[in-house]
């Protein structure tokens, strides 16, 4: 750490540069640390993270185990150099064992087991989340697996080469990713999920179904509305299958794909308000209810665009978002976080799926009356050799005509069109405005009609009709 | 045509069906009949088409020249059986003699010779547009060609069996496509354009440069800032080349890529009013100032959704959107046309080049202070195999802060990214909510910071510093 001289007893006009302490150096971490930079370039940036590797990509890890991506490493988002050129104080191994808000100080324990206190004017907790271990007997059987790290990325490849099944319970982005990763490896697959369909958390189901089907068609045995009652261990060395309902389905590797939970505890410790989502409580400018304390990421409790309201997104979009307003305010700049609306895309078994704001469901829940239009098209023109099948659904509120919220399921060309739907969710775009939307055409990439366009018109047909 | 039984004079209340009367059958005047049935299932609709063909697209022209797309038939929108189950009149090969809009009538003459009058409730004129054809000496002669018509592409493709060189006079989409199909079929292209860019109407130079150099790449000659002189032809037999500037090109075969012009004849004729674009006037709802005379595509002028003002804008979407709307009110229902923003695409060289809104060029030359946001990134995250070079540049009102515009090159992904950018636009968007939108992200599809926010973010900065 560079050692203060303070000037001012000789006269000179001294500013001694601010101390920012980053907590988490993980996507949220690492913007926020970018973004005091490039507010302040003076800031002293110290970058704290207790495990080996920084700022990597999580939401790469089953593209890896898939072979899509070749090596864990490429999943690493900046050398070395990168820290020394941000003049960032990057402290790897690393624990943060207290914070004493009042004073501004924490205390830190290296790898080495020695201690030391470090001074600081803002702090940023970008301290993320962990899985959520089901309470499940058998379930810290070995052979068990959440797909959070790189170490665990590390130990299910290992764990790959001799598997000849599989069981992922959850069906979320990250479950499905891994069972296709597995279906790639030539693994049998079986997917638990509790809800009545996959990715009940993005999609409605008559859009899940669609997909569903797809990974059915390559060979994934999805088992829905029911929950994985133990979890076999043979003589508690190895994972030998689950039970599903009274039914035991082999297994030599099981993924545990339930979702992350907020990782509250030095928040908590320091006296951080906690939400009612179990997420730090953060205002716009991601400040914590502690002055000079921000958090930002899978750590803290968002907002939702559409009606202000608390939820979770543990994006990692919404992390790096977070992070550089959480990194600008830091820093002495002012900047605000929006809220989000949880826009979300992965791609597996040849077929994109997208989503952006609220579900027919999700909107139900919270209270609006909706309708929605649905379409099936293709993604270019559909005399274009390789036009590729489409399916768009629009949600929509039933009394004000405004867009809530998307889902597409297709072939190719989903992301996109889901930051189309995006935008016109967060500037209050009707139905009506979106069936009008001046979309561009040609042969090899887009039809005249633009399927989101589209779907937008039928619901706009159904609104006050229902 | 069905023949009218009044049976008022019987006590019964029968109300006659409406007589419409589409005059062409491309893509507007196909929307405006198709969407006449929609709205009134008893209507008896005549569709008027002086060509052999009905409804087909233009834009995939160049496409099936390119070998891309198979068969200039597959460019053919609907067969036979769609007319009769619209329960569409369809006449080709019969042309619009004259109209009397006071007594609503027409006379059509056909294949044949013979003549016959039709009445109307509402005429929607969809009479499209003709290829300008420059003032340059051996314009007229065997081997010039435009493409605009199936005809045009047959005579170009056989031409195309034994040339060796081309000239393609005019560097918009037509004639780029055009020189892309050359390339495809292994023959030497110079393209000259008398802007000092490629694609003039569409980006700015900085835009197009990028693009030409790519076409450069493919053995494109591209000459700017300069006119042909004189299409050089051998004893007015065929034509063997043209001069530039004092030299002479070699050339078996030249397009015409100098744009179109409203047709407007029959319009003018029957004492409609023509805008100073040279467009049929038209108000929102597709209505020209002639009561139950509608005109919709390639021959009305549009009206900018920015800024209101009339404009150009002869592209399918636009077409095919207004023909929907003239078929909507012509069949006495309620719609209204919301104005252009100019939103285009293409695929050419392996590279996708989009656009939006205004450029600063045109933006300036409506008077408006601008700034602008480039951003060169990757269509994926950079450690995906395979990511794309992709290069964004957003167009924001000085003052405002308002999105104007924006323009994409890159290999792949581009026409979504151009929709968003068009409901941003739409929905009056500023640099910084573009910058924060909750953009969606997976590996093999995008990357957490989406170019088209960060480029947003970019000209944000520059809002009120210049």
């Amino acid at each position: 750490m560079v050692k203060e001289v303070d000037k001012r007893a000789s006269g000179q006009r001294v500013v001694l540069p601010k101390k920012i302490v980053v907590v988490g150096a993980n996507v949220a971490g690492i913007n926020a640390a970018s973004a005091v930079r490039k507010t302040d370039r003076k800031a002293e940036i110290t970058l704290v993270e207790k495990g080996k590797e920084p700022a990597y990509s999580r939401c790469g890890l089953p593209f890896v185990l898939s072979g899509e991506i070749p090596r864990f490493e490429d999943l690493i988002l900046f050398p070395p150099s990168f820290y020394k050129m941000m003049k960032i104080d990057l402290q790897t191994e690393t624990t943060v064992k207290t914070v004493d808000p009042k004073k501004k100080t924490i205390q830190v324990e290296m790898k080495d087991g020695t201690k030391e206190n470090m001074e600081y004017d803002s702090l940023v907790l970008a301290i993320g989340a962990h899985p959520f271990v089901p309470p499940i007997k058998g379930w810290n059987c070995p052979g068990v697996f959440p797909l959070r790290t790189i170490d665990d990325g590390e130990i299910i490849q290992k764990a790959l080469e001799t598997a000849k099944s599989a069981v992922v319970i959850g069906a979320g982005f990250i479950g499905l990713e891994a069972a296709h990763a597995f279906v790639n490896k030539e693994i049998n697959v079986t997917v638990v999920e509790i809800f009545s369909q996959v990715l009940p958390a993005m999609l409605d189901k008559d859009m899940a179904d669609i997909f569903q089907k797809e990974m059915e068609k390559h060979g994934v045995r999805v088992i829905l509305s029911k929950g994985v009652d133990e979890i076999l261990c043979e003589d508690n060395r190895w994972v030998r299958g689950v039970l599903v309902a009274g039914e035991k389905i082999n297994a030599d590797l099981v993924v545990l794909g339930m979702g992350v939970r907020h990782t509250t505890d030095l928040a908590s410790q320091m006296g951080a308000e906690i939400g009612k989502t179990g997420g730090i409580k953060v205002d716009q400018r991601m400040m914590t209810n502690i002055q000079d304390v921000y958090a930002a990421g899978d750590c803290v409790e968002s907002y939702s665009l559409i009606d202000g309201q608390p939820c979770v997104c543990q994006l990692g979009t919404t992390a790096v978002r977070q992070g550089k307003v959480a990194g600008v305010n830091a820093a002495g700049g002012y900047a605000v976080f929006p809220g989000v609306l949880g826009s979300t895309v992965s791609r597996m078994f040849e077929t994109e799926i997208g989503a952006t704001g609220l579900t027919e469901f999700s909107a139900k829940r919270a209270g609006l009356k909706t309708v929605s239009g649905s379409l099936a098209a293709k993604t270019k023109t559909k005399y274009f050799p390789n036009a590729k099948d489409i399916k768009v659904k629009i949600i929509v509120d039933q009394e004000l005509g405004r867009v809530l919220g998307g889902q597409i399921v297709a072939e190719e060309d989903v992301a996109q069109r889901i930051n189309m739907i995006s935008i016109a969710v967060q500037k209050q775009t009707t139905a009506w405005e979106l069936a009008d939307a001046d979309t561009c055409y040609a042969p090899p990439v887009a039809d005249t009609w633009e399927p989101v366009a589209l779907a937008a018109e039928v619901a706009s047909k159904r609104i006050r009709l229902t």
